[in-house]
């Protein structure tokens, strides 16, 4: 069994190979639109670099290997977005507003979850140097229109802000690996371990609204439910989610203040949209304006990232046009006039397949729909059928 | 300097990265209208998987890792090639012609040279099922037009056979380690070490012969040369060149004789292309039938890889056309007027800029070349002048 390939690893066949390209290609083309300019960072990188000011989580996913070239440790990257933080900070040194977009295979130790590969296709667009709420507005807007392009309306666009857990957390004196413990729970909403952890913590409104977070999702009320439950410290928060939610007043915004997103770099508004049909996100942004700062360069950050495969995989399922059957040309005029119009078929788009001399094949696995046929010395299009080959 | 990356792996920035995207689309299509179907293998796979079929020369270059799921070794692909291959011996399962192509990252332990990098970005196309020149022909002639869709001629196509080597050598009496070591000598021209490795083989004409090889590069006379110095024995292998050199006489075609290609998988026809400027093949490729064998399934085979960043390092460096800056939409009717044009100039194909309130920026360098203003009520086009911003 040389050819099993390892578990929640697979290969992507032609059909499916083929929306991925072309999901690809619009979402690409979409971002640079909007002025997002492609990058390609690398597959691998030193583990300091790659895992810098990131948690645990991404730490344990991340593939590790030993550099024949210097003897440090280099892992595989299991998520872009750092990478692209990296660049803008150190790469392209732009003083104002850097749009950025990539595309590209990342792979982790172990999936995500049940149904999930190891080598997701993350896609995504990130917006460095503006620290407004406006840029957040115009990342989210890019989300649901990449979403629209892969033929999928988000049924809803959760809302959170990982300040509100820093700021309680701080209020109830939480610290080290007690918050990044309570940070966790909360995460998993994890109600029990949540108070266990807070046993210890400073009695008080912050302390009951770690609590209460894990409750408050849901429609526009749970902003006006947070405001009462949860202490005036995280008005400002409050505000940015209030204000968020009323600019994009034409998308299905919700709330989920217990979302913290995992990786640790987030630091402020983080977002998550899902669609009928799946339970888990797909697609998954939020700010990150720390993250520069680890790479020697402070600057404000915010991005969306999805899988292009998990994309496919619920998007509509179109069928591209069917291919052209013509026999091997021979070396006299009659081939030479077939060769010419094959040239042309393919320079006005279409997909000519040429019969190679001995070969007897199933025209209709290779996509034939259509054959090259000789009559009178003109070389004419007629429909295949399913016997008949060249 | 916690962002500097490892020794011959380095960041694609927009640039470079809009070519190496622009040239990957139109490779896959011309692929694509001539019937090749674009595949994604995964980033890794077991090792014995990865690695079937192959020599040594792969296996160092292979990136090892252990698979937490199952404890067993996995690496990370060095080459995309025998990936295809597999995917055409088992998952496929076509008993005709099956054409298959391909783009994505290689990673290699060590850079193969001064100048190389150690993460390729491998694009191919690979024909299987048909064991006659005419596949060969075909490959060859897609390899050209992907050459010139590169906006590269190719200054040369050297061709060579593996199988002048496997036939002399077994005439001559040499196997295993020793045939192995007198092909990495010959493949690297060293003749002082082949007549070292052939000091015990079998005297006569084959051990004559694989020395001969060495010197057996250069046009049409090359073919005349070798039926007088290689011995009868290997009169099939020239005629199949002879055959090749004619039917893509419209070509550069010379030959080199002693091309054995890395990695040990090829077992006939064997092709390089090399242009003005470069003195490493732009383009390898070659039969290698027994990749499918390997995999429980034999199936004759062709095709060709090239590395995406060397042909755009090569090829021209047209830049696209420059970006629109648009002021942010206030929520009046003037700003609802301007996100409607933003929106229509976008589905044009044009790409725009929204400047984010209070940013103040260099808009040259995201490539702002217009903008849009207000002029009594109208948002007209005008040229952005160096110093103004929204």
């Amino acid at each position: 069994m040389r050819w099993l390939l390892p578990e929640a690893i697979e290969d992507i066949l032609p059909l499916e190979a083929g929306r991925v390209e072309m999901l690809r290609r619009g979402l690409l083309d979409e971002f640079s639109r909007h002025g997002y300019q492609y990058v390609i960072p690398p597959l691998l990188e030193y583990v300091e670099s790659l895992l810098t000011g990131s948690g645990r989580d991404l730490d344990l996913r991340t593939f590790k290997l030993v550099d024949q070239a210097s003897g440090r440790a280099m892992g595989i990257r299991a998520d872009i977005t750092p990478q692209v933080a990296r660049i803008d900070a150190h790469l392209l040194n732009r003083r104002g507003v850097t749009r950025l977009c990539y595309s590209g295979s990342v792979l982790h130790t172990l999936p995500a979850g049940f149904h999930a590969t190891r080598e997701p296709l993350q896609i995504g667009a990130e917006l460095y140097g503006h620290a407004g709420l406006e840029a957040d507005i115009e990342i989210i807007r890019l989300l649901a229109r990449s979403l629209g392009l892969a033929d999928l309306a988000a049924s809803r666009i959760d809302l959170g802000h990982v300040g509100l857990f820093r700021a309680l957390a701080a209020e109830a004196g939480l610290s080290g690996s007690v918050e990044e413990d309570a940070f966790i729970a909360l995460q998993a909403k994890d109600l029990p371990s949540l108070r266990q952890i807070l046993a210890n913590a400073v009695p008080g409104q912050a302390k009951d609204g770690l609590l209460a977070l894990a409750e408050l999702y849901g429609g526009p009320e749970v902003l006006a439910r947070a405001r009462q439950v949860l202490p005036p410290i995280v008005a400002p928060q409050l505000d940015e989610l209030q204000c968020l939610a009323d600019a994009l007043a034409d998308l299905p915004v919700s709330f989920d203040l217990a979302d913290l997103r995992g990786y640790h770099y987030h630091n402020g508004v983080v977002f998550a949209a899902y669609c009928q049909g799946s339970p888990v996100a797909l697609a998954l942004g939020g700010r990150y304006d720390k993250a520069g700062a680890a790479y020697g360069r402070a600057r404000p950050a915010t991005g969306f990232s999805m899988d292009l495969r998990e994309l496919v995989r619920l998007g509509s399922k179109s069928v591209g046009a069917g291919a052209i059957l013509a026999p091997w040309p021979g070396a006299d005029a009659v081939g030479r006039a077939l060769q010419t119009r094959v040239d042309s078929l393919r320079a006005a788009g279409e997909t000519v397949v040429v019969a190679l001399p001995g070969h007897e094949g199933n025209w209709t696995e290779t996509g034939c729909d259509r054959q090259l046929r000789e009559r009178d010395g003109q070389w004419i299009i007629e429909v295949l059928k399913e016997t008949g080959n060249g």
